[in-house]
């Protein structure tokens, strides 16, 4: 409470106190940047000026159909230019944006369109079919007004049925006055959950949080000025990880990449000298399989984040040779993508080889800088479990570029942060020296016989068997131990296994209770953001 | 204002929202790079366990003697472990600390104390006899209580007459649980001006303030983690720039330097492996000469920022061969220093070559990342002047790294905010691409026969003549004219000159209207940071 004896005068006032918004990175860049590029999309170029230009005649054209500020306006777009500007054009006039997930099935978005309310919604033309089934679905009377944005280039033809982007952009004003926020704890954008462990939440995020992580990034990411940045992380999955946000302040490129091949983003390395990008583990495998036809040189070491999983060894021994630095990074929607961060610890680390290092890199790791505080914690007591790399517990943080809560949902909100801390679901270890480590989520560990079981272990043990594929783990109701580990395996093409074959291997390397007492053979469902719905797969498990 | 349809349940929370302040930083440090270098300072050496602990133990140890939060703990220190930990350690604690410059005379430290209220100041013992005798002058009863930080190593013993620094840290618990602000509004730091056009005033700086600017600076400075920070610029001068605050963000280390010399800075490049440092731009020509002896070799490039004046293209073209890329800041105790930048744009500066380059260098640039907005403006009318390179007007800027106000002063703090901008009475230029340049300080400007006449342009005229060592141009009243310019020069050692002769070569490459009508030869007076007092000297001009 640093008040001091006198504070006549020094309050807050326009000149030393400004609410905190990414948008104020764009307005400086276009000043200082100007012809700097911004987007890069193709042939599509635009520097800091026009894009400047561009997202402030979005944003009035958006003013002009009607959106007032605190309205929502949602995108069905992938990563291409539009969906960049509409990331600054709709909160520049006040609106707060929601990127809808493109692989969502029609009935998820005609969900999300309902609980958002969204009044107008940009549409590629390749999801339009969708979205105009996901509108006819809606419950609510006021459907959105669609703007349809084509993509000639990727042979998307615009359908003649709505108004197109670039017809809406036409009738904004270039040098709109942009609605700034009056408070940073205003609502910028609104992102739904992934849905692996239940129906998707509506993540709502502040101006403040979102102009923090775009100054803890690149000090996280040892990003200098002028990156030239990749957009592989779905702009709609937590803001592209906010990263899009953070580009102006550092004057850096965003090159739009629309569909994540391994020839795309070797191209854009080589011809648009890409420094940076960030992707799930199956982007990086992409690129270790990569056809020889699709590599390109390129003399610089691109660094790449990578989060939704620990990158495995294999990959990481294939691929940090072909010029790619790998850094393992987590988070969740509800913090605004990356939260902590595999910090290399230049000098300590350095001699690490192999399998060494590729198990400090398999840690989730430390607090990203805008990041207060980050522990395991029993959710219980809220007391943090001791740092020895065994105790478990579940990943608590405090910070902020913490969501503002679920939309329209009071009480999961209040159960997400009971306690002061916004509580991950992630089970984790601490190792001696700081850094985390997650062994499963909350809702998937197994307790047989009283004890804990990590699904994530068992999946672990099984996956060295050769027939294997992919397995899933989950608890199994059972009269004598309360639950089980049951097994859903995919094999390999051609391959064969039996189910008593893989309980008897997972036993040579898991304890009794931790083996298997059943394996199911099947293709594992999966949620539109390639993960494994564990929740249907413990529906199934109960049933037999 | 993006407020939500329904924003039940989104309001901010512990978990959510956590006041901003340089603090964090260290806290976050401790934990992530305990064992990484913290502060250097010849064999003392802390990594960040033992910083951390330190600075708690300097913060309870100050409890203990009764400062309260929100009081004022005073520093006379150079640069040396101390003093970087009491910019941890005092607002730990919840109070304000008040970094006095050490080489300002006993009337100025006995003003400061008494305005400023310290409760308790840190000494080095070479000033004890100053600070002694500043505080028995002081008009207040409630003297502040010394803690006398002797330098043994530098040869400064302590006098026996107070309690040693090192005795009072004994008497703090490390373990002492920090007092975070709960507003980031709360003031951390109290610094005087340099006192160049008046009294020194007090500037306020709020924990927001300190915190952003951490953020900005590594964007601004192409920082990336793990630097090694030598500490030039004195900690009592706008905290060291705050770069003390934004190491351990960066898990990077502060390398003390008590006295400022060559060879000390050779020194720590070659034996430290200091990547950066800020300076005042005769710390270059330090560098520049420097006898061979002083010299030391090394093979990475240290980067540069100056202040205070823009670099001189010959000292540009002698340092930058030797390993340095000096960068132009600009700023003022009001801004926490840097609030511009001169901006390198990659690509398109890099073909300029000698005068050319030393020309962009010497603007002062654009707005830091963390600033809002920063323009050359009409004072009268507020309005920005024409980007031309040629028009005038005031700096102005509005961001979050913008003092609270002037201590006790409501009616200074109010003019210097009037319009919503802090008024940096600085004159300037804004070219084309939006870069500023400085012409002048509006005190300084001389107004003859209504024409404005810059008294940096005279000088920068009389500077080419070879006797000219250093000079300074005031106004000086005249029935007349209303001013007209009246020069002050410093000879060089054995270099003669007479008045008529200055005048006459001044005239050849100035207007009439702008050529000295006097000359005077005498040493300049200046302030204890090295700037000429032209309040002095107007004073003088007047007089004759
Ligand atoms: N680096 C990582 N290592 C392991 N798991 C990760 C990593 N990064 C993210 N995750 C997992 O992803 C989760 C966050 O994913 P996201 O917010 O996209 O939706 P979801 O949690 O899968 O969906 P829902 O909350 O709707 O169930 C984390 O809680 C964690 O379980
Ligand atoms: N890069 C620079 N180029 C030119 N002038 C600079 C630069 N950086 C700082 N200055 C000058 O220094 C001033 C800020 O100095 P500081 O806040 O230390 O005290 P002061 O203004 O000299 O003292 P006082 O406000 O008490 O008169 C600026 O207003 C500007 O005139
Ligand atoms: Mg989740
Ligand atoms: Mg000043």
């Amino acid at each position: 409470m640093g008040w001091m004896n006198d504070e006549t005068g020094l309050e807050r006032r326009a000149a030393n106190y400004v609410p905190l918004t990414p948008l104020s990175h764009l307005k400086r860049a276009a000043a200082v940047h100007p012809l700097r590029d911004a987007v890069v999309y193709g042939t599509f170029r635009t520097n800091y000026a026009e894009h400047h230009a561009r997202v402030s005649q979005l944003a009035s054209a958006l003013e002009r159909h009607g959106i007032a500020p605190g309205d929502v306006v949602a995108t069905v777009l992938p990563n291409i230019p539009a969906h960049v500007e509409a990331h600054f054009g709709v909160p520049a006039c006040g609106a707060v944006l929601n990127a809808i997930n493109v692989r969502l099935d029609l009935h998820t978005i005609s969900y999300i369109l309902d609980h958002g309310e969204a009044r107008i919604v940009l549409v590629d033309t390749q999801f339009l079919g969708t979205v105009e089934a996901a509108i006819d679905e809606m419950e609510s009377e006021r459907q959105p007004m669609i703007v349809e944005v084509p993509d000639e280039k990727a042979g998307f033809h615009a359908s003649g049925r709505h108004m197109t982007y670039e017809a809406f952009l036409a009738e904004g004003d270039p040098d709109f006055d942009w609605i700034m926020p009056e408070d940073e704890w205003e609502s910028i954008a609104l992102n739904y959950t992934s849905g692996t462990t239940g129906r998707p939440k509506g993540v709502v995020y502040h101006h403040r949080g979102a102009y923090l992580i775009t100054l803890g990034t690149p000090i996280a990411w040892r990003m200098t000025l002028y990156p030239r940045y990749l957009t592989i992380v779905p702009l709609f999955h937590c803001n592209n990880w906010c990263h899009v946000w953070a580009m102006p302040a550092l004057g850096g490129t965003t090159v739009c990449c629309r569909d994540v091949t391994a020839k795309a983003i070797y191209d854009a390395i080589a011809d648009e000298g890409v420094t940076h990008f960030g992707g799930a583990p199956i982007v990086l495998n992409m690129i270790v399989n990569a056809r020889e036809a699709e590599r390109r040189a390129f003399d610089h070491v691109v660094e790449v984040f990578t989060a939704g999983a620990p990158p495995a060894a294999a990959t990481l021994a294939a691929i940090e040779p072909l010029g790619f630095n790998i850094t393992q990074v987590y988070g969740l929607t509800e913090t605004y993508g990356p939260a902590t961060e595999c910090t290399w610890q230049d000098g300590q680390w350095d001699h690490l080889k192999g399998a060494e290092r590729a198990a400090v890199k398999a840690r989730q790791g430390v607090p990203f800088p805008n990041m207060d505080h980050i522990a395991v914690m029993d959710p219980d007591t809220m007391r943090q479990v001791p740092m020895d790399g065994a105790a478990t517990g579940e990943i608590m943080m405090r910070g902020n570029a913490t969501m503002k809560g679920y939309y329209k949902n009071p009480r999961a909100t209040a159960e997400a942060f009971r306690g002061g801390y916004f509580h991950t679901g992630d089970i984790a270890v601490q190792h001696t020296d700081s850094y985390v480590q997650i062994t499963d989520r909350a809702k998937d560990i197994i307790i047989s016989g009283g004890e804990n079981v990590s699904s994530v272990e068992v999946e672990g043990a099984l996956m060295h068997h050769p027939a294997v594929l992919l397995c899933a783990v989950v608890a199994k109701p059972d009269e004598k131990w309360g639950e089980v580990p049951c097994a859903f395996v995919e094999l390999k093409d051609g391959a064969e296994a039996s189910d008593a074959e893989l309980i008897a291997f997972a036993r040579q390397r898991l304890a009794g209770f931790k083996t298997p007492k059943h394996v199911v053979f099947c293709e594992l469902p999966k949620t539109s953001t390639g993960k494994v719905q564990k929740l249907e797969l413990r529906r199934r498990a109960s049933e037999f």
